[in-house]
This record gives structure tokens, C-alpha cells and sequence, in this order.
């Protein structure tokens, strides 16, 4: 037996779990799942012979050692600032690891060590960072193994409500962390190269400069820049390439009337609102506009936003019941994103048979011969239910394919990675695409940003 | 002889010293003035008989403790930031103090052991912090002691071309630190209360927002709101108004061309712009407008900022030659801001002949007698020249006489102070005068923001 010790078993573990279950008779595998909360952990083990479920306080140190010594491997699925004591602990008792999450600063440091005591620090191996990773890197290396130049790469990915639960005036539901959607943006401008130049947005403005995407067989989505699309220029081996963007993937609609949220200062994080917690909806929207005696807040709203009386921006704001008089916010000393975060999660949570969907989009643009082309890659995932999400698909598998592989030792390069490298990528994505993740590839003639190769001197 | 250390000869020293040496015969003064650079302490000193110009470096404790044992009062015009090291000398060497920054929770700490020792600590007794505190209070205690009931303070100020040296589209010139120009709004949203009701305004939309003023022989005014205008609510005892509302004056128009750098993102001082050394203006105004190959920077911003042919905020953008392609940044590791400021310093930097001008304009709203009313007080200080400013007029005046009271023992309050009672607004004020502070009140109805005084439920 080998035994895999998996710390969290919050929303993103369902997948995984019923995955290493299936594989537990054929790989030999004993499962321990250790959460803060007995009933979590033993939600998703049900019973099954070939797993433990047991109570494990991170903060514990003697547990949490005396679990990770008997294990092969540990899965961290904590929230990421909680990996790196895990990861400490895996140092001191020689153990391999997996975790979703990006390489924090305190991660990357353990990497002399880890390949001094030939470990495997494998993250980023989710959906994103994960799936776009690897999804990018596979054809990047075929286009150079072509003897292609890469002149162009986007990368585009969003968690989305399925067609079939889409239903609100604003294509969108919660299927991920509601926080980070309302704080989506900020922290500093979008930074990313177009055709050589570099461009930057203040957040303000994120949510008005979006790209347009189709996907063959569910229509069109929109896209706005990610904070840092030069993030892995480097790491993708990408230096000379002469645009470089990421985004995230709506609906078409979703960004502009999102920034009437933005435009208003209700996404503010940075202060807490006096008086927040007796509030109602409406009073939270009196916030932002300017006072006067008689007007309505609607009509102030109208007017502050260039609200035209049948504009479906208007119906929006309508749907989530943003004037009323009588929902109260309920938080106290709550920021305003907290607050709106608040009103909509009273109209964004997903019904109970709602269900999720995923949707990936790289655009590669490279010389070949002379000759510049394209390869479009699009995949969409759709999930069960609500515990089987798309979301927890996409994140949960390829973490617990890659333990397997790194129990195998199909996965062997040691220090602290992440899945970039065929080793990683290519069995990792074949096997994906048993479990509906699939990348359909297009070749095109290349359009880019300059289709006319004029050469104008700015 | 009555020795006065003054430490920092910088800009707004110039009226400071002036008064003092006009007062050094008849007050028995010798003023010592210590500065980084001696050049800069000579420069002000004019070898007048009664004062000692010295290098003084604030770092070398030796030496700054030496100076201060000699001194019987010390003004520091230091930075704000470097004031806590003489203030903590001040306690050892038992020497009362007067400077004109806000005070730090590192000053307020002080405050204990500087009334243990009976010193006096007078902070935020220049402009602004300074001669708004004091104007306000003497007029506010005025309608207290009347029996008046305040239900609205609103406080506004600015540093502004004199009008005979008004000659740009902007009307305005760079007349005090241009950082804290480009930076103005930055750091949070803006936060003050109308009516009894809480209203945020955040960055983006600050200098969309503005109120207009009318001072007569000057004109009309615009200003928008400053950070925190409930700040001194608690301070200024009046933690039941209704209207409390602080802001910055302009010229009209100005905020709204100001708006075209925000809404751009121009403003933002958190990165660092690649490149930006050898950036000519017109390509750092591109880094905000989306790619294209053939169209200009000029009809992408037109276009990105709704700006039609004849509009006067495209001849302010002209005026700036913000489109030039000759004209290099030069700075390396420039965030956009400090780009920005080199742009703007090219433009607004005063001629050798031009004059500044400083416009203080507050409101009172109170009831008597069961009747509102309400109260204008406006100020106008103009400038001599380039050395004897309106800033360094209003900044430095009311330091040097604050010295000067408590040297003579008619600011007698120990701790660490600001200008708000009358032992220290009345003599100061009165002096102001003869010196061209002067403000004029004028009794009208109240107005306010609910004129009929409807009653209406959120």
C-alpha cells in the first residue's frame, strides 16, 4: 500500500478524491484525509475501505508531523499561504508533495533543499495555474519543435455557470470564491505587450477594454485583462514574443455592466463603511451618490452612470435588488466589497441543480517557413452537479494525477516545479481527456493586432 | 537674548525669517538657522547681525543635540517624517517646539511627557494644517457663544497662480510640491457627510465630483474633495453637524481636464513603466490607449476620452505638448506618475516674474434662535514675488508668531498642540492681518443640501 495523505477536504476535493478512489485497488493506494472538521473529511473518504478519515489541525505540529511521516505523499489543498509549513515538514521527512496553488516566495526557497534530498514540490497543477499550463506549454514545445517562432500567445480562462443553469440577466453565477470575483482587478494596473508595445490599464478601466471570444458551439464571451499577463514570460520561454495577454472569460455584457460596481466605488476593499451592519441595499447604493433632498436614488443612479431609461444595464441592477428598501446587509463593519459581495450572493448562488462550466482559450501565433500562422485551442468542461462541479474537476484531477505519476515515478524531476515540462504535461492531459477535458485545436491564418504589417513610428 | 533654532532653510523659511529678523531687535531674538546645506542657511540669513547660519545634519545626533541645548524654542521645518528625533531632544534638553506638519502618532506620543515637563508642543501651524484650524475655530466658537447650534462646516483651500500670471489653459501652475499635485486623491476614497449621510467618492471619480465657489473681486472657483473630511469632526467639536465636508480649490475646468490623467491611469505611482527613461511623451501617453497600427495616439485618446474636435480639454492636452515625439521623459524606473510630473513640471513651473496665491473659503451653517443660518469666510493671500510667496507667507508666518507667543509666555498650554483654541487663534489671526491674511465673513441664509427641508426615508 501506498499511502497519500490529503490535507483539506474542502469544495475542490470532491473530484480528486473519487478519482484516487477509483485508482486505489489498481495503484495500491491507502488514502488518509485529514481536515480541521471530522464530518469534511469523512464526506468525501465515505467509508471507503482504502481510506482513513482523521481530524488534522495544521497547527498542530506533533499531528501534523506524525501524519506526514507516514506518509508516500501529501496533497496539500489548504488555502496556499497554509503549504508552506506542510512543505517544511515534507523537507524534514523526505516527502514528495503536490498543492494547486501558485509558488509563494517561501515555496520557491525550499527548492535547493528539495532537490538536495531528490523530492518533487509539484504546484500550480490545478486549473489555473494548471490546466493553462500545461494545455500552453504542449503546443508552445510543438510549435518550436516545428522550428516555429513564437510571435504571439493568449491565454484566456473563466469559471462560468453552465448553458444550461445561465439564467440571470447577467450570465453569471457564484461557482468559485465570491470574494475573489468582487475584488477581481485589484492590486495595481494590467500590465501586457501588444505587438511590442507595452500597455497598461488602471483598474478602473479593466472592465472596458475586453477582447471578444467564440467558442464553436457556446457562442461568444467576452475577456478582461489579468493583473500581470507578463508573469510567465519567462517561465514559458517567451521573451521575444510580441504580445502577451491574459484574461478572464465572461459572458458578453458581464465586464461592462460589472464596472458600474467599479465606476461607483462599491468594490472598494480598503475601508469599512460606518453604520454597515443596519443598512439596507439600498442606503449601500446612497453611499456612492451624491445627496440631494428629493431625487431618488434610481434616478441619481441613472443619471451617475448614463443609464438610458430601457438600457439592460438598468435591468441588471434591477435583478439583484440592489434598491431595496427592506434586505438588509446584516455585516457589521463590513468594506463595501463585503457588502456587495453580500447582495450578490443573495441573487448569484447557484440552485441546487444548477451546474458549472469551465472555458479555456489560448491563441498561439508563430512563423513557420516564412510564414505566419495561428492555432486556436479552446476547451470546455461542464460539471455534474454540485459537489462533481467543472471547477472541482479541473482543479482536483490533475493534482491527483500527478501524485499518482509522482508515486510511479513517471514523474521524477526533483525541486520545487511546476507543469511545464512534457514529463508533466503529456500524460497528465491524455488522461484528462478521459474526464471530458479535452482541447480542440484550430490552425488559422494569423490576424494578430497589425494584420497590415504597417510599420508606423509612434 | 532669546535664542530661536530654526532647522530646514528651505522654501517656505523665507517669510519665517523675515518676521523673526524684522522682530530680533524689539523681541531680543538670535536666531541660529541649521540646514543640510549652508548655502541654503546663508541664503536666508542675509548676514543680519542677529542670527548664526550652520550646517546641521538631523542625523548627526551630536550636533543636533548641541544646537538644541542652546536653543530656548526650536522650529523645525524639517520634512515631516524627520521632526520625532527633534521633538524626543526637545523633551531631554526641556525645549518647546513649533512646527507646521500634521501631527504623527509618534508626535501624539509625546504628548505626556512634554506636559510632565510643561513644554509646548505646537504642531500644524502653517496653512494647511495651520491658518484653516485657526480661522474655523474662531468662527465656530464665535456661533457657540452666540448660542448657535453648528449643522455644517465645510472647509476648502488651495495654492494657485496669482491672477496677473494665470496664462495657461490649465489656469494653474505648479506654485508647491508638484508630487502631491500629481498624487492628490490617491490612497483611499474620499469621505464626508452630507445631510447626516455618509458619502464615499472613490479615486477615479473624486475629480468628477466637485463643488464650485465664488470669491468676490476673484472670481469663480472650483474644488474637489480631500481624503478624510471627517478627521477633525472630534478636534473641532462637532461631532453632530450634519455637513462636514473638506476640499481643494482650482480654477473651474481644471478637474475635469485632471480627469483625462486619472481615467488613463497616469496618475498611478505603485509600478514601474518599462523603458520609461527613453520614452518620448507621446509614447507614454500610448502605453494607456489600446494597440493599433494605423491610428494615432491623438484619435485613440479623443476616442478613449470622448473628446470632440473643438473641445477645450483637447487644447489643454495640446497645450502640455503631451503628443510630442521629440520631447524625452529622461527619468529611468519611472513609475507613471513621476512621468507624468516631468510632463507637467516642462509646462507649470513658474516664470521668474509670475506670482502665486493662496484662496481659503469656508462655510458655517448654525441655527440661532431657532433660524438657520449661515456664515462665508474667505481669504485671499497673493504673493510678494518668488521668494516672499503667498505659501510661504501663510505657511511660515503663523510658525514664526507662535514662537514667538511662546517664548513671551502668551501660548502657555503645555503638550503636544494644535492651533485650535483662542490663547493661540486670537493674537495669531489678529497679527495675520497686518500682514494680508485677512478674512472676510459674510452672514447669508443657510442654504445647505436640503433647502425646503424635505423628509424623505431612504
Amino acid at each position: 500500500m501506498r499511502n497519500i495523505l490529503l490535507i483539506g477536504a474542502g469544495r475542490s476535493a470532491s473530484s480528486l478524491i473519487r478519482y484516487l478512489l477509483e485508482k486505489s485497488k489498481s495503484e495500491n493506494l491507502h488514502i488518509t484525509v485529514g481536515d480541521l472538521v471530522l464530518a469534511n473529511a469523512l464526506k468525501i473518504t465515505q467509508n471507503h475501505p482504502n481510506t482513513s478519515a482523521i481530524v488534522l489541525d495544521i497547527f498542530n505540529k506533533e499531528s501534523r508531523q506524525s501524519e506526514i511521516a507516514k506518509a508516500d505523499i501529501v496533497i496539500s489543498m489548504l488555502p496556499a499561504h497554509l503549504h508552506i509549513e506542510v512543505a517544511k515538514d515534507c523537507i524534514i521527512f523526505k516527502k514528495n508533495m503536490v498543492t494547486a496553488s501558485y509558488i509563494s516566495p517561501e515555496m520557491q526557497s525550499l527548492d535547493a533543499e528539495a532537490k538536495a534530498n531528490n523530492l518533487i514540490f509539484m504546484n500550480e497543477i490545478g486549473l489555473d495555474p494548471g490546466i493553462d499550463h500545461m494545455s500552453a506549454m504542449k503546443t508552445i514545445h510543438e510549435i518550436k519543435e516545428k522550428g516555429g517562432k513564437m510571435i504571439l500567445f493568449e491565454s484566456f480562462c473563466g469559471g462560468l455557470v453552465a448553458p444550461e443553469s445561465d439564467n440571470n440577466l447577467w450570465n453569471y453565477k457564484f461557482t468559485w470564491a465570491p470574494r475573489n470575483v468582487v475584488l477581481a482587478g485589484q492590486g495595481g494596473a494590467a500590465k501586457f505587450i501588444q505587438e511590442g508595445t507595452y500597455k497598461y490599464i488602471p483598474y478602473h478601466k479593466v472592465f472596458r477594454r475586453t477582447e471578444f471570444l467564440k467558442v464553436e458551439g457556446y457562442g461568444k464571451f467576452e475577456a478582461y485583462a489579468n493583473r500581470d499577463s507578463l508573469k510567465y514570460r519567462s517561465v514559458y520561454d517567451l521573451d521575444d514574443v510580441l504580445t502577451l495577454y491574459r484574461g478572464t472569460i465572461r459572458r458578453v455584457g458581464y465586464s461592462k455592466a460589472w464596472n458600474m460596481f467599479v465606476q461607483l466605488g462599491m468594490t472598494d476593499d480598503t475601508y469599512i463603511v460606518d453604520e454597515s451592519e443596519t443598512m439596507s441595499n439600498r442606503q449601500f447604493v446612497n453611499l456612492f451618490l451624491p445627496f440631494h433632498p428629493t431625487d431618488s436614488v434610481e434616478i441619481k443612479m441613472r443619471l451617475q452612470l448614463g443609464i438610458e431609461q430601457d438600457d439592460i444595464m438598468w435591468e441588471k441592477l434591477q435583478e439583484l435588488d440592489l434598491f431595496s428598501r427592506t434586505k438588509i446587509i446584516g455585516i457589521k463593519d463590513a468594506t463595501p466589497a463585503q457588502m456587495l459581495q453580500k447582495i450578490l450572493t443573495d441573487s448569484w448562488t447557484l440552485d441546487p441543480e444548477d451546474k458549472d462550466m469551465i472555458v479555456m482559450y489560448h491563441k498561439f501565433g508563430y512563423i513557420l517557413d516564412g510564414e505566419e500562422k495561428q492555432i486556436d485551442s479552446k476547451m470546455v468542461c461542464l460539471g455534474e452537479d454540485q459537489t462533481y462541479t467543472a471547477m472541482a474537476k479541473t482543479v482536483g484531477l490533475p493534482v491527483a494525477m500527478a501524485a499518482i505519476h509522482i508515486l510511479n515515478g513517471t514523474i521524477k524531476t526533483p525541486g520545487v516545479q511546476l507543469p511545464i515540462t512534457p514529463e508533466v504535461y503529456l500524460p497528465i492531459l491524455k488522461e484528462l481527456e478521459d474526464y471530458g477535458v479535452i482541447f480542440n485545436e484550430i490552425e488559422l491564418p494569423y490576424i494578430g493586432y497589425n494584420p497590415d504589417k504597417v510599420v508606423l513610428k509612434i
